[in-house]
């Protein structure tokens, strides 16, 4: 049993851990500071508010709360690479020196080009077949152990800042905000949970257990008299298009009240079942508008398609119709980074 | 924001939830009332202590604090009908009638038969074959009513009550006393994640995003206009023999530090990865050795092999001489359930 005194002391830390006294500092002073006034930071002010007050007709209780995000485009940068592929790139020679026949195909081949175009015209697919060749035959232990090393050394080649740097202000605010009025923040990517889990926790106060992603299976193995886990070069979870949204409702029994995401290869339908839900739910799509401070991309803009967080103007149009909250970072947020000035 | 008041109630309302006040309480008392002195509580007890004494060389910090419990066998009765089977059974007829073909599979023989030692002796694998077929096709938000309106009706045939009784009351005390200590709880089961997750709140206070089965696909459809989620008749994640340890490291990225089953066909990997993880570990497997209070069943104890639930004596052996500990409900349990005198 424990002594009253470490009970206590967990009690004030589990507070934290809730962020309660965060919210009680920002309950006088503004939550989403580096939002610009306007209708997207009033929505979701709004959306908090309704599901929140006892007693309002959309309120919903603190075991419901829950809030999911994309992470590429959403929680962080995600052209012209995605993170996760730079980090999987340097393995590629080594690999292709072994296996020669990987060379023909797609995703090696531009990685050995070092066309850096070429690379960001890859599709998920093409990406993936990559991704479990490269990311295969070790414990998920040893990969988030080399994930979490390559994190401390790796810069951007735009800002030459750690990944860290590049996660957006605003929405770790956002993070921040719901956590302080009791939602429960998860990762819904499109990426591998095995490689975003290991520093969930550190990038966004997300645990890993609340991060849902394209899974490659484990498989049980006795090595040496001892049991282990390996990764296995197969997707048994393919958070691509509508996978996320299955894979999340059958794994988390629940569908979030908030969803945040900004790409239509694998959050359109995500936004478009939970704003579809019963009761007072929040879509929220983040358009990348800003070429000067970020980028600027996909065809709901005009702007050449990409498959890197295409932006589709059926989506566009589709959350116009059903009522998304649609973020343009150019006119929406007063900063990007919190490296800004 | 939120008004401080009510920031307040969510603080209080938080520690209630996290069982901080029946630590208090219970820090005075015993926390295991229905646990005979022996090994099996004491064992529980110190490796409390041991994990959550700030200090200690085994301490794990609490966001680490993670137990996973399988339900069928290990929190409720399984003997000698799995309750998840018996709500399907019911089911059966109606779709042999519109499909004639499936009388020939011997899970449906044997339900049509109304033979219980038949349908007792089915392996997993048939069982998940009328499952498939009984639990698709509908939303899994419907499914959850269902199962919610048959617990509030079915009976158990032996002692006649609701199935909710038939949890087991050491078992519900340690769930409480893991969750008072800062540990969430989990459930690990090889059955249907779509079936327990409607009711584990209630019958656990283990909420659905914290409980790992097998689970079937769910397809994004739109119906009349509006996005659906359909269970499919096909198993995305299977959690039968190494599957359940598989799968819980895959979806949660992390390792359970208490591990609590009874079953070598789903319990004995993740019992054996658990304990021969780094730090200290508890794994808990229980045996059925109490013929008058519940039931007594496997080849451990050189009883018949049954498929439901059974204890082999190779998982006995691995157990002992890994450090297990191995609950005898007949002399660990002061009590099995509630409603005894």
């Amino acid at each position: 049993m424990p002594p009253i005194r470490s009970v206590l002391r967990l009690a004030a830390s589990s507070l934290l851990a809730l962020g309660l006294f965060t919210a009680v500092v920002s309950a006088q002073t503004d939550p989403l500071p580096s939002w610009n006034d306007g209708a997207a930071r009033q929505a979701i002010l709004d959306f908090v508010a309704r599901t929140t007050t006892e007693g309002s007709a959309d309120f919903v209780p603190p075991e419901a709360r829950i809030a999911a995000f994309d992470q590429d485009g959403t929680l962080w940068v995600e052209h012209p690479i995605y993170t996760e592929f730079r980090f999987v790139m340097d393995r590629v020679p080594d690999l292709v020196t072994a296996h020669p026949e990987l060379a023909e195909k797609p995703g090696f081949a531009a990685i050995l080009s070092k066309d850096e175009k070429k690379i960001a015209a890859l599709d998920p697919r093409e990406l993936f077949e990559v991704l479990l060749a490269t990311l295969s035959g070790m414990t998920p232990d040893a990969l988030g152990r080399e994930v979490n090393a390559w994190l401390k050394t790796a810069r951007d080649p735009r800002w030459h800042r750690p990944f860290i740097d590049l996660t957006y202000l605003p929405m770790q605010e956002v993070l921040s905000y719901l956590r302080a009025n009791g939602y429960k923040t998860f990762i819904a990517t499109g990426g591998s949970v095995g490689v975003v889990a290991p520093y969930s926790e550190e990038f966004y106060g997300i645990p890993p257990e609340q991060v849902s992603g394209s899974a490659q299976s484990l498989k049980f193995e006795i090595v040496d008299g001892k049991p282990v886990l390996m990764r296995e070069p197969k997707l048994a979870l393919e958070n691509i298009e509508a996978g996320k949204i299955e894979n999340f409702r059958m794994v988390y029994g629940r569908t979030p009240y908030a969803q945040f995401g900004n790409s239509s290869s694998d959050d359109q339908q995500a936004l478009q079942y939970v704003k579809a839900s019963p009761g007072l739910r929040l879509s929220v799509a983040i358009l990348h508008d800003d070429a000067e401070r970020e980028y600027a991309y996909g065809p709901a803009q005009g702007l050449p398609d990409s498959p890197v967080g295409t932006f589709s103007q059926e989506m566009y149009d589709l959350g116009e119709k059903e009522g998304w909250v649609i973020v343009s970072m150019k006119n929406d947020w007063k900063k990007v980074f919190a490296f800004e000035e």
